[in-house]
């Protein structure tokens, strides 16, 4: 699919009563985390008597230098990773945000959406809050900061007048608190280290770090990690439960599971559900690298069609590589996809990627197959057709560039020039995952969105701003 | 003095409706007063529908490319340069700040140090505001916010609860406004040109972009520049006013004028009533460069003694200047002052700087005029010993450093190695700035500060922060 | 392996008689040769009039940007990418180099060592000659100045004096010239476009750019491109062919045929043989990831084994990435290979790497399969044991760093902590690469080196030199 | 004058047998002579085995970090700062330049411009020789490492090839040499300090490194310092000195002196000269600063007339200062000189420049003192009218922009807009220097070239370049 869907955020959090040195923790959790997020990084660390900030618009290995490392000292700290889904990559936008209010300082890092933001920031400047930046975490921490209260009692105020997606991770300078929304759009789960807790959006970042997998946090629930160990807080009623299924068809790294299942498996098993839904017959399977690779995997086991490599995709390929000029165009494709003549040449071949979204980077790569000699083109996608837009975190809320929303699948077939087109079904791909399908967001496959979508909510909706009164 | 005392800021503003590129005249602007803050540079422009902001922890040219300046298409704008005096160099409190609030978007920069910013922040975060900086200028943005009714009766209900001092430049999408303390303690001049209104801290930076100088904008007055003109409005009763007169003496251009009087000719003056003071047998007045330079032109001038260059400033002394390692100490003010061998040798020296503030750097000097082979060095300050520290906007707020606080004249004499020290008396100081004492603060001479200072409000105060709810 | 053996150089040139803008095509090559070096990376153009250089210490797309693409007009160009094999990483040893001499401007890049050039330096230097870096190229154009004659003539005796390994491209304002060394240890190909010629080190460059492969350069062969065509030179007589063997191994692209053979289909086959040689009880067969996968793949198949991703790499992981400090140092591996529990967990695992120099990898490797739950790690190189030193390209010169060369392979398993440890044999390495034994170059795995080794060669033996006339 | 003429270059050695550091010593040597050059710094420095070097195209301070200070550990060093005068401002033209060579390492710096290199340049290609760089420096150590004979020998023949311009800096693993050409255009003076010596273009650097200053190097002499001490060679018959008087005009810092005068008081007496040779009626003597100040205070002392600052250098403008947008470009001058109105309003003005070469800036000055009101306006020259071009170390070896030479004192007059326009005569120019005329070189003014010109040497002139034998 190669990022046609932009991933979200990750979140992390650790909390070492008696450690001096979590910075270099926070900075492999993040590491771990990267794939949910390139375009900016930071973390906040506290050492009890202060919150410090650092972040920039980099990878985490280029924000955080060693020096910057060891100037963080501190016992507990939050980290995030972001890919923008409100507000454009300024330095402003990145996270956490650190202020300073009615409770003292407060950090706070968010991985979701808000779906009921245009109403909430109104209510607020009408209040007289003043917004620095464009994004809903400076919401949350403004409707945080004008409940009265304790903390813990502001933050269930506040979670309570969110609509939406997230998972938050709160410092102070003495705690390190958790919270995921009452539908648990957006994973967040707790581990353990001999000396502490930690938060993270995905598992791999607590099994990288060496530490034990605890449990999901609860949707509805908070959790306050501080010197008198871990305290749960169930702040909503459970309601229907809706996890984002992308998440196992695209966003999570193999190596994590969720609710249970590991990601890995779970596109194993999609990919021999494909076979089972559209057998065909073909000479190999290749796999869309890297996303589709184990679900061609999956589809060839069940096969007994042999697995391949036909493309390598290019290690360099980086921010800074620059587009070929217009007369150049066509070497695109080859200069970031590698075929592998010797495996393409004069086979039927079937291609499995992830998803398909835009359906352009589809279209590229059966052209390339062809001309590298393919007899057939065979695409399969290991997910249903992607018809609606995401309004709980996922970039494609304009919905406008959904190639299956405005063809059918035949249409799309001649579109990227393939001689199969079969995508996987929404039955399928519940099966595959494991869980009950009323456990699942599938918004975007069926249009059954689990919350309404008030008013616009469309990533720059905040940048351009007037006002009545001006 | 060297740099003994830091320097403020400057504001600057410009108002062109029919004009698309503003913001190279903005960077001109700010340029020409570069010498009011070093530590960061920025600009708010905006072009009716949306204000765009940028700015660095640099000198304006380093800050400001020709793209960048293209990218900022506008016809009105504000812009700032910092020293700061509350708050780090961090680039988060860079100024202009912008932000959406029940007035939409609002842009403000400002001059000046508030004395109630405690108390202030104090009830903004009571009341649920949250604080990204340390800076006076984020406290006055969020306590316009929470004043109702249109923008010009919130901006003056927020002056009146403002103590201290204050220059402030607004912009929205289609004003630009200019605000003084009440007493006016620091400058702010409008000027004109054929195609709309100018603000600025100081003189120079209307007549270096060509413009007419139309008139200072008055202790407790505010004005109103749109597309129906300029409008003035005194928002407070005028009451005694308190211009800095350090700006004479020290921070303010040689081309400005202040209240009528040109800086370089007052310096003038300075030094011909030093020599009415304390007359002294030598053969040749020199000046610290190049602060003491119209003061010692000025004493020469009435003396009829020989004005000379005896010490160059090193024009290639920056930022990144390494000073000599520890062994090569001693030759630090060598490389910075370069001393003219032949103009100093065996001469009974005159020397002027603009004041003595720590003693340090005229230590320094004095030690090198004797090495340099001066027969004897009587060193003049062209101004009183400065014995209080600042409230309003000065960087001594700690008062600590004050080698007057500390010791008397033949002590200080002493100190530096002087055959001669003498100070500018303070009747001397206002005669020869040509206003009347009562318009002026006198504070760091006399102690009799305008307004109380009510709690500590020295410049790091904000960065740490706790909170009893916590 | 994981970068325990670096990869030396990669070469590009390319003429197109009536085109304009050859650069956007040599950064296009030099990018699909990335692999082969990320020191430095450089190009160098002519217009027929000048020859244009640019070159940095950097991955490709990292030095050249857009608009420098744009300066660099011209029709013909070489290009480099850089492991330093001689040299340290400095600015100036980054190549191409371009020198004015008797021939006018001429540009050189080099791929191998050479064995002979502490003799060939001495001579230079006697006879006048100085040397700004220390790299053999500076040596062979020297070596090419101090000759008569035209051009072709003295690049023929200047090649005919250099013993070792080097694939060179040579460019004149209105020339692209390619020489191979009479054993043939580096590899060179040519291609065609319908408006040009390209030689490249590795055909991946050629397919990459949609060209067409035409031949390999031959040992001992000069190929000269200009206005009149393509002209091919056999300046050395043909003794025996020396291919270097790890290229299959190891350095080059999968999707790049040398000899004829598809890379990726030579290690497939290596895995094979080696499942013919050992085979082994187990549930599954997985990669040291990228470069153990298609002999983990060919492994699997021969073995009927099921194959699969038990390690992933981190793609995020490059230069800028910190080592964990010394307490976390042993989360390193695992943040750089994340292991998938599902997979491994209670299984008996076969791993295949594609070689095992120091061992030091290897053994982080079974210990983090160990850790994460497999019941046994039997551990397969896809290569003979690696004995030793490499003097033509490959930096392993010291040879002390060889697991190989101090211990037995029962020690080495021990010292690993492998169940099992297997190496591929000699004869099962030259049969799965399919080319006759006779025209490889084994020295690594033999120790029969087809040149002597004539002096020390070490990576730095240029770099700090004393003189006796001094 | 405002850098119509651009400074050439400066250098720095020292030798301190007993001092491990000598790097910052070269630090602040380089920096007190940054005002002959600011287009790239270097230094070499030698620990007794090695030479290192470092370099870069940017200021002293720019260039040179702390910590690299403190890596270039060594008791002797070289140093440099440049302003182009043949080769263009590429990183490789940065000097000095260190090579490997049959004397072993072997670095070179050098201030000057050869007059027979395109010769040299030719004899060195057809023997053997290449070339990496445009500059003077490689040519010299390439015609170095071709003589026979000890590095002494080898020097002097060397030197007695050069015709031209040279003040050279030569170090050694163990040994410092200063060369001085035979007409001795170019300064070279020899200081000491108590732990060793040091060589210096300007005395400046040497009183500013607190060392005492032994005397200027002789044309034609050659200075060797090693572990046995100091040892003078004259390896030239003495002709005619041709000491370059544009140093005492423009270049050399004022608190320097040369041929035992003191630059500023040779300044002043210039400035009494002028007025005795053309006196005039006036209020007030100004001058374009910073150079034509102590000219300016010169003709202040001599005619009683009041000295002023009229026009302030804004001490901020540097490198990255943009030049306003075309509709912009009249404020410029403006920025960049700030007129003081209550000096300049209703005067008569006398503006004294220390030379008019291309007189653009002079009309600039002109109409921005009449802009600001002056009455009249009297521009002095203090230099006779500038003629012919310099091929002896000055970028002015075009010859086409020199207004002089193209026009007559009343039409150059006219053209700048002055009352009055005045040069100072050849005589005076001499009898204020205070050397016997014979001793001068004063080409620029007479056109009375003490060495021939042979072919064109200018500062492109390698860059391009072609071949017969390609």
């Amino acid at each position: 699919m190669a990022r046609e869907i932009n991933e979200e955020c990750g979140v992390f959090g650790i909390y070492c009563q008696n450690h001096v040195a979590v910075a270099p923790l926070t900075y492999l959790g993040l590491f771990a985390l990267q794939h949910r997020g390139q375009e900016s990084s930071g973390m906040a660390v506290t050492d009890g008597r202060q919150i410090m900030l650092y972040k920039g618009t980099d990878l985490v290995p280029k924000v955080f230098s060693e020096e910057k490392l060891k100037q963080l000292k501190g016992y507990a700290a939050i980290g995030h990773v972001r890919y923008s889904t409100t507000g454009s990559n300024l330095p402003e936008n990145a996270q956490p945000l650190v202020v300073d209010s009615s409770f003292g300082q407060v950090a706070l890092a968010h991985n979701g959406n808000l779906t009921n933001s245009v109403e909430l920031r109104g209510e607020l400047t009408r209040s007289g809050a003043v917004f620095n930046t464009s994004t809903d975490t400076e919401l949350i921490v403004n409707l945080l900061a004008q409940q009265g209260g304790d903390l813990e009692t502001a933050l269930v105020k506040t979670a309570q007048q969110l609509a939406g997606a997230f998972a938050l991770v709160v410092l102070t300078r003495k705690r390190l608190i958790g919270v995921r929304d009452p539908l648990g759009f957006r994973p967040l789960v707790l581990g353990a280290r001999p000396d502490g807790y930690l938060l993270a959006s995905e598992s791999c970042a607590l099994t990288n770090l060496g530490a034990e997998v605890l449990r999901e946090i609860q949707p509805g629930e908070m959790v306050i990690i501080d010197q008198d160990g871990v305290k749960f807080h169930k702040y909503a009623e459970r309601q229907r439960e809706s996890f984002c299924v992308f998440e196992y068809v695209y966003f999570a790294r193999p190596d994590s599971n969720l609710l249970g299942q590991s990601v890995h498996q779970v596109r194993k098993r999609i990919g021999a559900t494909l076979w089972k839904e559209a057998p065909v017959e073909a000479d190999v399977v290749i796999a869309a690298p890297d996303s589709g690779t184990p679900a061609a995997m999956g589809f060839a086991e069940a096969s007994g069609l042999p697995f391949e490599i036909g493309l390598l995709k290019n290690r360099y390929i980086g921010r800074t590589f620059i587009e070929p000029s217009q007369q150049l165009r066509e070497l695109g494709v080859r200069i970031k996809l590698n075929p592998i003549g010797a495996v393409i040449r004069n086979k039927r071949i079937v291609i499995i990627d992830d998803s398909i979204v835009r359906g352009t980077t589809s279209a590229k790569i059966v052209r390339l197959l062809r001309e590298t000699g393919a007899k057939e083109v065979h695409m399969y996608a290991a997910s249903p057709p992607y018809l609606y837009p995401c309004f709980y975190g996922i970039d494609t809320s304009q919905g406008t560039d959904l190639v299956a929303a405005k063809y059918n699948i035949e249409e799309i077939k001649r579109l990227i020039g393939a001689d199969t087109l079969r995508y996987l079904s929404l039955e399928g791909l519940v099966e595959a995952v494991g869980i009950q399908k009323e456990r699942l967001c599938l918004a975007c496959f069926t249009g059954d969105y689990p919350l309404p979508i008030r008013g616009v909510t469309s990533k720059h909706c905040f940048e351009q701003n007037g006002s009545a009164n001006e």
